[in-house]
């Protein structure tokens, strides 16, 4: 039985590997680190169990923040919106849930799990939706394994819910969407309901501690002066695709995404070339001065602050900011048929087909870091 | 006991009465008689009782469509929706509906009601929110009487429904519109629920005899060859506020509603005259060509074809077609602080003050009839 106690201690770690891997979303790393850092000083520790060991019929509840991350750093959850979605939901179920399950990697999204966990006292389970943070509903490996988003429940700040039972996660990122909307932008959410046997086989195991990982690589060193980026890149097998400075950001909330465009300036090695990046919640793409295509969905686009070294949202991107930006390859099941179909280029509206990010800088990159 | 057996053969009147009491709203007459009548076919008539009928702790709920009325035009139901609507309702209150109602005046609106309660055996209940249509799900003689519409249940025709629960009617019309919205423009309903005694407190009584009322007198006066606005207007304190031709109409289908504007120039003893009626589903404000409002909401304002005599709703209205406007005093309710708050000109963004129908026509229309 592998178990692994989570304390008030690593949820720094969690928050900032959480949003390392979030690439841009899943919400702000140090919202998520207070919500959890209160719920576990009340309540205690949280235990992350391994997917092996959940049982067959247990039910097992993903929770998270659905919204434009501009919106969630303005609108802090209280913890109890989270809790009445998840009351509701087992009301509905007519079954309690016996473990709890992260969506995305996140800064607010990896660190909801553990709030809720400690405060009611079920386990994580370590693993998640996406192994990074996706714009939509429907974009989880639990979709690919035909498992139902519905019956889902939204919850707001205000005391409002809403239940959803549709005939495709499609309806359901739809129909949630436009509830949240209204909701001020934001909702708290708790949906996906599974078997243990469905999470075995639909889960992105062992993200919970690969976030952490992230964040104590990143933690330790920031603590020996040196800038994170190349230890994670030779620890996580990532990509240097650029370090610059932001030179334009055009941003808009719409339909309650935060979508737009980054450009970027290159510094030190990338000095005298232009980048850019495009997010809706995430980033999705970044290109070079020529256009060309240096890392695409759903490979992972994650930024540090070149100097601090801290990840950077997409709602923290800012003119003058200093980046620097790696590309991971994503989990194997985005890169498949049924993967790309979902989170590929062309569902987002891009013409370019999907290349790994590997072999478009395999070879370029080799000297860069 | 006052009980009334409704057959198939008293839905054109129903039809037709439901159409003109709804002020241009409330859905199509013939799409609402076609579904009523299969259901009456189907399943045999249908019981309507007195409010003073149904017992104090009864389950009274009401049913209907809410959207855009051009949507509920090409989209039509196919009766599973609201059947869906109403059993999940049931479901999630854990007890069956003893009596249905109407919340709404409407071609579509006052005889869904009949296609539920011929499907289900249910009787329905003589009387409705409004005494007229309204845009917007809040404005209902419910809300007045503290009644909440959530638990409210919206289904659509592809399978997809969503259970609301809110802090108050504004909140729910907020998130059901954004629904309905999404799910093509028109969804099926069931709200409002509430308890015999509640029922009694609050419900506009008559509302269906009136419009059967309606319906007959139209039929009876277009038999006799004869144009049934004279007739209506003396029976039920109408007011001829004028006839002429749709020269213009605007409108456009924003946020879930039909809005727009016609304008009409006068024929017969208004001719040499412009006319205009704002709508939003429903006509709201009817004024001359000095700008002088002739009849505003929540005062009725009815549309008859100034040629066959018939209803005509909204989106029926177009370049050309000869009609006759007749204005009919509000129920009481709607007139007192808390009816004007929710549905006056103020709520709909208007300057001018609510003035009754009688008061602005009594003296200039005496001879117009």
């Amino acid at each position: 039985m592998a178990k692994t106690v989570i304390t008030v201690d690593d949820l720094d770690a969690i928050a900032l590997g959480g949003a390392f891997l979030g690439t841009g979303g899943g919400g702000d790393p140090y919202i998520g680190k207070l919500m959890a850092r209160a719920a576990l000083a009340a309540n205690g520790p949280v235990t992350l169990i391994d997917p092996a060991d959940v049982g067959d019929d247990d039910l097992c509840v993903p929770v998270f923040m659905m919204g434009a991350p501009t919106v969630m750093l303005e609108k802090l959850p209280s913890g109890t919106e989270i809790m009445a979605a998840l009351d509701q939901l087992e009301t509905y179920l007519g079954k309690k849930a016996t473990a709890l399950m992260c969506v995305e990697a996140g800064g607010l999204n990896s660190t909801i799990p553990f709030a809720v966990a400690a405060a009611t006292g079920l386990p994580l389970i370590d693993g998640d939706g996406m192994g990074r943070a996706f714009p939509e509903l429907q974009m989880v490996s639990f979709t690919m394994s035909g498992i139902s988003a519905t019956p889902l429940v939204l919850a707001d700040d205000k005391g409002n819910s809403v239940l959803i039972n549709a005939v495709d996660n499609l309806w359901t990122e739809r129909l949630a969407r436009a509830d949240a909307v209204q909701m001020g932008g934001a909702a708290l959410v708790a949906a996906y309901s599974m078997t243990g046997a469905q999470m075995r086989d639909s889960i992105l195991p062992g993200t919970m501690t690969m976030i952490r990982e992230i964040g104590e690589t990143l933690m330790a060193e920031r603590k020996a002066h040196r800038h994170p980026g190349a230890a994670l890149r030779a620890r996580f097998s990532g990509h240097h695709l650029f370090t610059g400075r932001v030179n334009d950001i055009e941003r808009k909330t719409v339909g309650g995404f935060a979508r737009g465009r980054a450009v970027i300036k290159g510094t030190d090695a990338f000095a005298g070339r232009e980048f850019s990046i495009d997010f809706q919640n995430e980033f999705l793409v970044a290109r070079d001065d020529t256009g060309a295509v240096l890392a695409t969905t759903p490979d992972l686009i994650c930024a540090l602050d070149a100097d601090a070294g801290m990840p950077v949202t997409t709602e923290q991107m800012r003119y003058g900011l200093l980046i620097e930006i790696t590309g991971l390859p994503a989990d194997p099941k985005w890169r498949s048929d049924a993967g790309l179909n979902l989170v590929g280029p062309s569902y987002f509206g891009y013409d370019h087909a999907y290349a790994p990010v590997e072999e478009i800088n395999n070879n370029k990159n080799l000297n860069q870091d």
